[in-house]
C-alpha cells in the first residue's frame, strides 16, 4: 500500500478501453500504492456507443456526457486518475499539439510503465494510432533538447493490452498479470459500461481464459492459484538481474 | 549466496557454446547460490575445432580430450556442473534415448529456468536441434504418464541465448541480463578456449554492445551502470504480480 | 442474371488498375446481375502514363482526358459503373473529405464485398494508400455515431487484388476466382488501355498462371476446367455454414 | 440431410482433441448427411490423462482403455466414425508405415476436406506432427505412381483447428463455422471427457468467444444470430465462382 | 568461355526440376565456361510422372528409365553434368549416407554457388527436404574434423530457385538472372520433358514475367533489354567491394 | 579513382547518422571516384545532442551550429558532399515541399544507389520516416508526368544501413561491404562527433563484428582479409548476369 512514489500511464483510445483491457492492471497497482493515470483520448462517442445512438433524440454532446460519466465511475472504482482529452473517434486524428501534450504528461508523471493498444488492428484504426502516439511521445519525452531544463523521461517499458480479435492483430501475450485478487473490482468497473453489456460477458471470459493460460505457464505443479488474468504484449526488452 | 535450492539447466550443442553465450548467466546465478547444470551434447570436435585439426597427427579422440578439458576448466571457473554427453556434431543426431535422458535430467534437476540455442540458425544445424531437444524433453517431462510416480516437471521458462549472426537466425533479445559484476569470471572462462582465440574478442565485444543496449533500455536517467550484458530471447510468457 | 440487389465496390488507385487486377471479378459479378461500383481515385496521370507523356505538346489535362476515356470504355465493357475522383497520383494524398466521401459511398452502396490494392507495395505508395482509405472508410461507415439515422454498413469482406510484383508486397492469393467464362470480356477491356500495351501480355499471362494454379488447387481429378483466374488475398475471416 | 456421398477426415493427435477443437464441425456435417472419419493417433495416455494417473494402481493399459471409451462415446454422440491408431504420445513418433496407412485412408475415403492441428505449437510437439503427417500423406495420396490403379486423391482443403494458446502457435482463424445449432451435441460430447472437466468450461468459453467474433465478422446488421462458433485456419487457397 | 575453373552445384529433388527452375542459370554459366554439376535426387517417378502412369502396362522401372532419358537429354542440351541418385520420391527420405555423399560432392566440386529448392513448400515435401540436405551437407563440408586432410569447403552462396506457387512458399525473388541470350537453349531443354507439356507453357510464361520484372528493377531508362529471366532467392548474405 | 560519372545518395535523419552507419560506404566509393551526396534532414539537435544541452546557457541555434560544424568536418574527411535541410527532429515531420525537393535531387543527381535508415525502428520515429521519404521520392522521381521534360530516374537499388538495435528493427544485413581499407578514414570522421564519444567505441565494435561476419560469409578458406565491414539490408532485388 505504500510504494506511493511509483506511477503508471494508461492511454485508452476510447473511454471504455482501459476498463476491458487494463482494469485489472490498474486496480492491482493502485492497491499496491501506485498512482495510475489514465488518458481517454476520446469517448468512443461515434464508434462504440451504438446502444446510446439507438435511443430517441440522441445527439453527440449527450453521448459524450453519458460515456464520460460511465468512464469516470469505472476509473473511480479502479482507483485510477482519468483525464478526458476529447480528440474525436472513428476516425481519430492526432496533431502535434496532442503529441506534445502527451510529452508533457510523460515528463510530469515519469511513469514506471506504460499501457496502450496493439500496434496493429485491422478492425480499428483508432487503436494503433493511440499506441503510435504513446510511443512517439515517449521518444520525444526522452529528448534532451525538448524543453531543456525539464527532467527528461527514462525508458519505461511499454505494453500493448489485449485487442478484441488478438490473432488478426498480430498481438501475442508474452506477459500475464494475475488479477485474481482484484477481479471483483474490475468486474464492478466493467458493469459501469451500461451501453455495452454484451462485452461484460466477453471480457469476463477473456479474464478466465487468460487465467487458465497463466496457470499453465507457471506449471500445474505450482501451488499458486490463478483464476483471472490479463495478457499483455511487452514491446520493449526487459533488463534483469536474474533470469 | 543462499537461495541454494534453486537450479538452472543449460543445454549446449558444442562444448564451448555455454561459455560464449551463457557464461555470464551461469556465473551470476552460481554467485547467488544457484546450482547450474550444463549439458554439452558434443565437444564440437568435428565442426568447431579447426585449430586443433591443423596440428600434425591429430585424431578425433585427442580433439575431444582437449575440448573436454577446456570446457571442464571453463565450467569450473563459472561454477557450473558440466556433463558431456558426446553424441557427435556436424551433423548432430538425437535419438529417443538421448531425449529420455534429458527428460530424466529435467525431472531430477527441476530447474527454475532453461537456456539453449536459437530456434533457427541457417549457419548451424546442431544449434536448433539442441533447442528442439530441450523443448521436446521439457514437454515430455511434464507428462504425468511418463514414469508415473516421479515428480513431474513444472513449467520453467525457456530462453534462447545469443547465436553468432543474430539477424539471420530470427533471434531477438527481449531480455538483457546485466553481467557487469561477473564479467571478469566470464572472461577467464572464455580464455580457457585455447583453440578459438579470435572468438574471445568477438564475444567480449558482444558483451559490451549488449551492455550499451541494456543501459539504453533502462534509460539514460537510471543510475545503475551496465558495462557488460548477455541478451536472451525468452520463448515462453512470463506470469507476473506486477508490471 | 438476377440477384440484382447485390452490389460490390472496387477501389482503384489509378484508372487502369481495376482492369488488370479485378476486370474478371467485375465482369463475372455483373454477369450474375450484381451492380459493381468502381472508384478510380486518380487517372494515373503522372505515374502510369509514360507513353502519353512522350507525345509532343502533351499536358496534364490532356493526359487525364485520354486516361479517363480509356477507363470509361473499359468499365463499360466490363459492365461496371465507374466514378473518377481525380485526387492526384505519384504521390497520392487522401484528406478527410475524401475519406468521408468514401464513407458515404459505402453507406449508399452497401456492398457485399470490397476490392482494393495490397496492404504493402514498396514499388508504389499510392496502392497501399488506396487500401488504407478503403479499410478506414469501411470502419467509419460501421460507426453508429457517424451521420446517425443513416443505415450503417455491415461487415463486407475485403479482398486485396493482385499487385505487380506479388512477392515483394507480401501478398498471397488465398482465393482464386475462375474467370474463364468472362476472359474474353476482360481481354477486351484490357485492350482499351492503349498506352500500356506491354501490360496486355503481362496480365494475360498472369490470368493464365492463376488459372493453372486454381486448377491445381481443386485437384487434377476435378472435372471443371479453369483456363483463366484472378487471385485475391482475403483480409477478413469468412463465416460459413459448412467447411 | 442427404448429401451422403460427401466425406471429411479429422486427424486428432490425442483422443480428446477432436472433441474440443472440431466437435462442432463434425456434428454439423454429420447432421447434413456427411460421413466424418476421425483418426485418433494416440489416446493422449501419457500426456493428457493427468487425473487418471493420480488414481491408485493405475497403469498404461487401463489409461488407454478409459480414454478410448470416452472418445468412442464422444464420437458416437457427434456422429463421427472413429479409428484408434495407438501410436503413442509425448513424444509421438510417425514412421512410414503410419504415413502410408494415412495415404490409404485418404484414397479410400476421398474426403472433401481435412482437419488437423496447427502447424506450430511450442507447447505440444505431437500436435504439429499430426498436421505434418496429414499434409505429407495428402500429397502422397495425390501421386499417380503410388499404388497405380487406385483412384488418386484430389485436392481437399486443409484446415487447422484451434490450439490451446493460439497466439503462441501463430494460428489465426480465417474461417469461422457457426455451430450454434449443434452446440448442445458438442457440449454432450465434451462431457464424456471425465478426466478433463476443467477443459469443459475452457472450450465452452472458446466457443462463445468465437461466436461473438463470427457475429462481428458478418456485421452487426446481419440478422443471423451466432452464439457458438469454431475457428479454423484454412491452409490452402479456395477456388470460387463468386467472391 | 574460359573461366573454366569455376563450378556450380544444382540439387534437384525430381529429375525435371532443374530444367524448369534453373535451366537458364545452368546454360548461362556453362556458356561462360563453368562446369555445372546437377544432382537429381529422384526421377519424380511416383509424383511427377502422371502421364506415363496413365499408359497401359506401366511399371516403376520403366517410368524411371523414361524420366532419366528425358533429364539426361535436357542436361546435355544445357551443358550440365547430371548425376541420378535415385533415392525415391513422394515421399523422399534422406539418410546420413546420402548426406555424406553430398558432403563428398561439395568437397570434390568446390562450387562457387549452389542452387536448390525453396525452404518451404506446403504443396511438396520433397522440395524443402532437398534444400535441407543441400544446406546441412554444405555446413558439414565446412567442418575441419570431417575427413581431415581433405580440402574443406568455403562458403558458397546458396540460392533457392522458383517453386510452383511462390507466394504459398514464402519465396521471394531477391535476385533476377537475365537469361535472354540462353532462352532458346532452356526452351529446347524444356521440350525434352515429354510427359509434362502443360508445364512448357507455364514455365515459358514464368520466364517472360520474370523478364518484365527484371527489366523494371533495372529501370525503364536502362538500355539493356531483358526478355526472359529466372528469379532466385539468395539465402546467404553477399560480401561486396562496392554497393 | 576515375569512374567519376557515378553518384550515390545518402539520406541521414540526423547529422551524425551518415557517419556511424555509412561512413565506410561513403569513403569507399569516393575513393573509387564516385560523387556521394549526403542529405542531413536535421542536425539531431533536440534528440541526439544530450551532451551539448548539458552545457550552461545552451540554446537551439547554438546546438545546431555545433552539430553542423561536426557533420561538415566528417563529410569532408569522408569526401562526401553534404547538404543540411534543417527540417527538425524528435519529432521529424516531412511535408510535400520536402518530398519534392528530394525528387528534384534524385533527378539532378541520378544516383546509382541510395542509402537510408531501416524501414522500422521502435526506438526512433525519425529514422523510418527518413527512409519513407527516400522511397516515396524515388518512386515519384520515376514518374514521367512529374516535371515532364526532365530526365526521369531509373531504378537505383535502395539499402537500409544499420540501426542501433538491429533485432528490434527487423533489420537483417544481406549485404556486407568490406571497409577495411577505408577504416582509418571512417574512424577519423567518427571522431568529429565530439558530443557522442561513447558511440565512437560502439560503432568501432560494430565495424569489427560485421568484419568477422563478412569474413565468415566468404568462407574461412578465402584469402581475402576483412577486418572492418558495414552491413546493409538491400530492399530491392538485384538483376545480374551471373550468380
Amino acid at each position: 500500500m505504500n510504494i506511493s512514489n511509483k506511477t503508471a500511464l494508461v492511454v485508452s483510445a476510447h473511454s471504455a478501453d482501459f476498463v476491458w483491457r487494463a482494469g485489472g492492471a490498474i486496480a492491482k497497482h493502485v492497491k499496491e500504492g501506485w498512482k495510475v493515470k489514465i488518458v481517454c483520448l476520446s469517448f468512443g462517442e461515434r464508434g462504440e456507443s451504438a446502444k446510446l445512438w439507438r435511443q430517441p433524440n440522441m445527439e453527440l454532446g449527450k453521448v459524450k456526457e453519458v460515456r464520460k460519466a460511465e468512464a469516470q465511475q469505472a476509473a473511480d472504482i479502479l482507483g485510477g486518475e482519468v483525464e478526458f482529452w476529447d480528440i474525436g473517434d472513428y476516425p481519430m486524428r492526432v496533431n502535434d499539439e496532442i503529441m506534445f501534450r502527451m510529452v508533457d504528461l510523460y515528463r510530469t508523471l515519469q511513469p514506471s510503465f506504460v499501457l496502450s493498444h496493439s500496434v496493429k488492428d485491422p478492425y480499428n484504426f483508432d487503436h494503433p494510432l493511440a499506441m503510435h502516439l504513446t510511443l512517439e511521445a515517449r521518444v520525444t519525452a526522452q529528448a534532451e533538447g525538448h524543453n531543456p531544463g525539464q527532467k527528461i523521461l527514462g525508458a519505461p517499458p511499454v505494453f500493448a493490452f489485449e485487442p478484441h480479435q488478438t490473432e488478426q492483430c498480430e498481438w501475442q501475450p508474452n506477459t500475464f498479470l494475475d488479477i485474481t485478487d482484484v477481479w471483483d473490482i474490475k468486474r464492478r468497473a466493467i458493469e459501469c459500461m451500461q451501453g455495452q453489456e454484451h462485452l461484460w460477458h466477453y471480457y469476463t471470459r477473456v479474464a478466465q481464459q487468460r487465467g487458465v493460460q497463466a496457470k499453465r505457464n507457471i506449471g500445474i505443479t505450482a501451488t499458486r492459484n490463478i483464476e483471472y488474468a490479463e495478457g499483455f504484449m511487452r514491446l520493449t526488452p526487459s533488463v534483469v538481474e536474474s533470469l
